[in-house]
């Protein structure tokens, strides 16, 4: 840590030590005893067999923007960042994306096939995946169109879950891939697979074989439960790290192959067109990337005084090393601890406390991961990629903060 | 690891290479392809601002256990563990204990009140709180009547969640308790504060000041989102690692004292009576505990051959460092792989292959934390303590397993 970052710090720690900075909050002011409320006065609700948030957090909702109009499942649903804290993404709030709806699977009548250059096809009911070996892992998944919106000329009137809130981050549970590979016997010079899904558009993506024999997990549970019906219910394929479509959901079919398929969704979807005319495809990994989720647009700063910027970061290439923030516009960046325990592939907390002193801010974060690879300005990212695309922008966010205290998204 | 240990690994190991683990499970067989399901011929549902789970697992739920009859919100409900996995419990299936009821607490006519022993008694709004710094950690939390039932002369007739599934475990936020009494000004020379509750029971405990200190918060969320309503909404004091009911729910009040107050539920309740009739009062954390939660009562095996053992442990004084697994009623131990990241005072599941013969077997997990505690057998736990508590048991659980494959909770 340099000596502006140890000194911003210090500064900071000082502030709380001397109470000014609990102080300041409205409503943190000594007065009366609070009366004895009314619910204090009856007993209360009895038990439920499955509980729900409170009532009182009914606006908390996944945000629903559909990509084809006419259609009631094809597109996404985004979690409110803004709303949340802490890294594990309740599954009720779960992003969600699908190309042709959740389809109603029963479990027992679920089949997943394992076919192609393999020794002995096999076909496994979901009773069957659930007697083998298992592993879980805290892990984010990101739709690769994630906070496409910074591709736009002018900054989104969004907030940081409509932005960015195709990242949700869960502790999964399943079946490693390989087992079942080498059960079936793989052909070790079969390259690819193909991993296809139970739903009506049959997605379908072609994945080395190098991750399926690594990390690559059969998930039947998602935050303890078995999954949720929008994340794959009853199995879905999950590669740490790696674009969300090609974790295909509602998993059927696993076909060994010599060379990747281009599928439908891999040709027509999914590549990414460059300023040059040309075409990405197969850009697996979500690169490093990071919000600050509060203060973040749609948001009033209440006055002067001291505030705690907070966020998320993560790296589909490894693990997050570290995340600064700006308060200035890029001027001076500050390093913001991280929540332990700061674990790969997954959304690590980041916190800082921030002096608002009524001036007009921009506020920034920019991760570093343990590749050594950091978040680029968005002017740099769209510099070099261009703006055709929509898919793997993983440029700095920036929030403006007006004088009145009103939080705004800004390209600064 | 000791040689048994390291060649009953190799053993396992060599199974699920050689292919023997995977062949054996019911439906893993070869067969033709798949039909096409119905549900891959027509779009499927759009999507939910707020997900639940599917409607084929409608049976996994909390188990209710009332221990007042004539109330409704007086006793506890149990989380399913046999039928979770991973070390998250989904906050849907937390376990709920209350002595009133869960309030209905409208968050912006919620108040609490710091007084007592300090230069400055402060009124916090929820909405002051959500100003505060605050730190995310992940921690079980667990009621200290978790597993009573092994006090009784009999095995219980019980499945895991029933007899163990007052323990949970969450991503918690919040503030630190200590940043608000400094800001109060405590009287230094105060060694207890008093914590209660805006219930109808108005459930108070008296806790020391170092505790409160230390890592104590005021959370506000629970694995992302804003608290459920069961779980203290919108605020609750929590305690990492001690029994539950200290973790005060819907906190209105701390008031700094000199000495502990006493209340009714430290009085009337939660403490030990031992075997000698003398009772143990303010036993705060919760020791050292593991279970198995499949296969566990109540499931039954589908023939010889290789199963996983999954379960978990915790301990209220730290991080788990090992977990042994018998599967001959305590001749052998062998020690269980544990789940990383294995974090102090959180739920850590442990995984260990066995393959069963078809004979009658008894199996066990034994934790060992990182102060040298090991859980004790039955037996032995009881000729310690006697069997009048209900509180505090942290014996090692026992499962047989009989020659047609059933599993029952066994005294063994």
């Amino acid at each position: 840590m340099d000596q502006a970052k140890r000194s911003f710090l210090k500064r900071s720690i000082a502030l709380i030590a001397s109470g000014l900075l609990m102080s300041r909050p409205k409503g943190a002011a000594a007065a009366e005893p609070p009366e004895v409320p009314p619910w204090m006065k009856s007993p209360g609700a009895g038990f439920n067999e499955y509980g729900a948030p409170a009532k009182y957090e009914s606006k908390v909702t996944r945000t629903l923007i559909r990509s084809q109009p006419g259609t009631t499942g094809s597109g996404a649903a985004r979690t409110p960042l803004e709303a949340l804290d802490g890294t594990i993404t309740p599954s009720g709030l779960h992003f969600e994306r699908s190309h042709s709806g959740v389809p109603d699977i029963d479990p027992d009548k679920h089949r997943l096939l394992i076919h192609g250059m393999v020794k002995r096809p096999l076909i496994f009911s979901v009773d069957a995946l659930l007697r083998y070996p298992m592993v879980s892992r805290v892990h984010f998944i990101e739709c690769s169109g994630n906070s496409q919106f910074l591709y736009q000329p002018t900054p989104p009137n969004l907030t940081a879950g409509q932005t960015h809130g195709l990242v949700s981050c869960s502790d999964w549970t399943g079946v490693p891939l390989r087992l079942l590979l080498e059960e079936a016997g793989v052909d070790r010079s079969a390259s690819w697979i193909l991993a296809e899904g139970a739903d009506a558009a049959a997605m379908s993506r072609s994945i080395p074989m190098a991750k399926a024999m690594d990390d690559a997990m059969l998930a039947l549970f998602q935050n303890g439960e078995r999954l949720r019906p929008e994340n794959g219910y009853p199995v879905r394929l999950f590669l740490p790290g790696w674009e969300g479509n090609m974790s295909v959901k509602w998993l059927r079919r696993i076909k060994v192959v010599p060379a990747p398929i281009m599928t439908k969704d891999e040709t027509s979807r999914y590549t990414d067109l460059q300023a040059d005319g040309k075409s990405l495809m197969f850009t697996y990994p979500m690169e490093v990337k990071s919000v600050i989720t509060r203060p973040s647009h749609g948001m009033t700063l209440k006055g002067p005084g001291l505030y705690e910027i907070s966020g998320i970061a993560w790296s589909g290439n490894g693990t997050i090393r570290k995340v600064e923030v700006t308060t200035d516009g890029s001027r001076t960046w500050t390093e913001a601890p991280l929540s332990p325990p700061v674990v790969p592939r997954a959304l690590t907390r980041f916190r800082l406390p921030w002096r608002w002193d009524g001036g007009a801010s921009v506020l920034k974060s920019r991760a570093t991961d343990d590749t050594g690879a950091t978040q680029p300005e968005r002017a740099t990212f769209i510099a070099e990629h261009g703006n055709n695309a929509i898919f793997h922008c993983n440029a700095i966010q920036a929030w403006g903060v007006a004088t009145n205290g009103e939080v705004k998204h800004v390209y600064a």
